[in-house]
């Protein structure tokens, strides 16, 4: 059976180093990244020999047209009893904990005599961490599919249009250049409904006179982007405080290289923001993994060190936010090379 | 402090009713239903008197403006340790592991002397199940928004537009009628591929000749809706399942009233199929609820058996899937009502 980008003898590998015979994989972008299935619900049984995939009726095709390297069986419930079966023999079996819901997993425990019930932490996720070449590929054209997408609303914007309307069109923008759909819900804030910085559109008109901030990604092939722009309105503060998150995103960015530690990049941003008197109003992360989901390893953050390393994607993403005035938050993703970093959203 | 619909009331009553405390809320629509809380991360403590609610910087602004009946309170993480010296007297607290990850429920279960968590099932979510005469016009209004959206997609169809294409069309439609957005990915998928019922849309262009499905709902004031329409070609064999498909939904109809089975309605859809010869060809349930998500109780099929009461909302979608060939799924809403039901997507 054929295993793209050696994933399953990858993952094989880490399971042989944490001492467990098997796996019990259900998170679906686990499922898209080892096998290529791209439904909604199935359980891998992923062992050192094997891989057998339970899927139910509606999957049932589409799991036998997209995966490799895996049998797929056909069961009522692939989070039932059925899926019990397919454990043969007594082993250790790791289950990923930070996605399986606590009813499930009490199931699966409760099956777990000959057989032993393993939580494990972010175990296929720590191998999405590091993209190959042709994932890192994937993600900047997903950027630039998101980028022509906005260029192209933004040609022909219309002052007046509320929010929700600007956040539908921009999203049937990157389904006409071949996107899945947006990455996660499009936020288009205007005026004082930038400085939420996760606000969901609302029916305000956009007005040219006030910030419109607009944060938006998309899915192509799985995989996803996540950038921020802003328009600015001739107005000093904000033109002020709209140098202040650039040059807060370049210092984190000409800190980015193999072997330094996230904190420290959050650490470079976040010091330019509070230099200069913001320090309050940066309440968010510096930035955050992406790939097949919009949120994954690593973090980029005062918290959650890691160190990092070549392949590893993620969000540059400072901000200042001035409750009842505006917000100002600018995003772009990188790749971190050998030799620094790979600005994938310009 | 206010409590619309009494649903902290409810709650309470709830609480009182299982031996507990107080509860544990983290899952978004539950702190929307209690609490008109619309962040993505967010932790309520319920208690007989009282109610906190913990958000990150990223929600406090939107948090103080949206919610009624709570004390709003700023946390670097509402999943972290802060959490803990919330829980203030020695209590018993219910915790939702339908929702919440197994990961999480550990750490919770790990501060638990002097307080004692216990694992829940669909506490909220029960309450949820009957919509109060309001919910029900939110779904009402959900579905005719989709339904004019996909009207007026269907008025400008064009031929050979992608499967991609036109979905992102819909949902822009969706939002330029006030929609937050979709509620699930819509399918829109064309000839063999309508045979594959949680199909995505792909490149393949649509054709008048063959099967058209369309699967969509919108996301309107936090209520979705979900419908099936299909297209049908000029051909015998096409023309011969759909009128099946649509004899079973009926079948399914007539029996709605309170006091039913809903394993009964599923049976009279099912075996409506089943005479005709067509058994296997329907792999899934005939319906499910739909409220603040787009799965909720009640499930309507052969297993998992609930009695219908008056206020429930579900979808009514039998289907018939032949392999390489087409599909045909016809899929309502319904709120059942004293007398029967009333069809909110007509």
């Amino acid at each position: 059976m054929s295993d793209p980008g050696n994933r399953l003898a990858r993952l094989r590998t880490s399971l042989a180093q944490a001492g467990l015979d098997g796996f019990l994989a259900a998170h679906p972008p686990n499922l898209q990244y080892l096998l290529g299935f791209t439904g909604s619900l199935g359980v891998a049984l992923i062992t050192d020999d094997d891989c057998d995939l339970l899927v139910d009726s509606r999957y049932l095709e589409q799991a036998e047209q997209e995966t490799t390297g895996c049998r797929v069986h056909l069961v009522p419930n692939p989070l039932g009893e059925d899926t019990r079966s397919f454990l043969r023999k007594p082993s250790r079996i790791g289950i990923e904990a930070d996605t399986l819901s606590y009813a499930q997993a009490l199931r699966w425990l409760s099956w777990a005599d000959p057989w032993q019930i393993e939580p494990t932490h972010e175990f296929i996720e720590a191998l999405r961490e590091i993209k190959s070449p042709d994932e890192v590929e994937e993600i900047r054209a997903s950027c630039l599919l998101a980028r022509q997408s906005l260029d192209e609303l933004l040609r022909h914007l219309s002052w007046g249009a509320s929010e929700t309307e600007l956040a539908g069109r921009l999203e049937f923008l990157f389904r006409k250049r071949g996107a899945q759909g947006p990455a996660f819900e499009t936020i288009v804030a205007s005026g004082t409904r930038s400085s939420l910085p996760h606000a969901r559109p609302g029916d305000s008109p956009v007005r040219r006179e006030a910030v419109l901030l607009i944060d938006f990604g998309a899915r192509r092939k799985g995989y996803c982007s996540d950038l921020t722009r802003v328009l600015l309105p001739d107005d000093e503060k904000v033109q002020r405080v709209a140098t202040i998150v650039r040059r807060a995103q370049q210092a984190a960015l000409d800190m980015i290289r193999p072997g330094v530690s996230s904190t420290a990049v959050d650490a470079a941003a976040r010091g330019v923001i509070a230099e200069e008197g913001f320090a309050g109003h940066f309440g968010h992360g510096t930035g955050h993994g992406l790939g097949l989901e919009i949120h994954e390893r690593p973090r980029i953050s005062t918290s959650g060190e890691s160190t990092l390393a070549a392949g590893m994607v993620f969000t540059v993403e400072p901000g200042i936010y001035l409750p009842g005035e505006f917000g100002i938050r600018i995003e772009d993703v990188v790749a971190v090379t050998e030799a620094g970093c790979d600005v994938l959203s310009r």
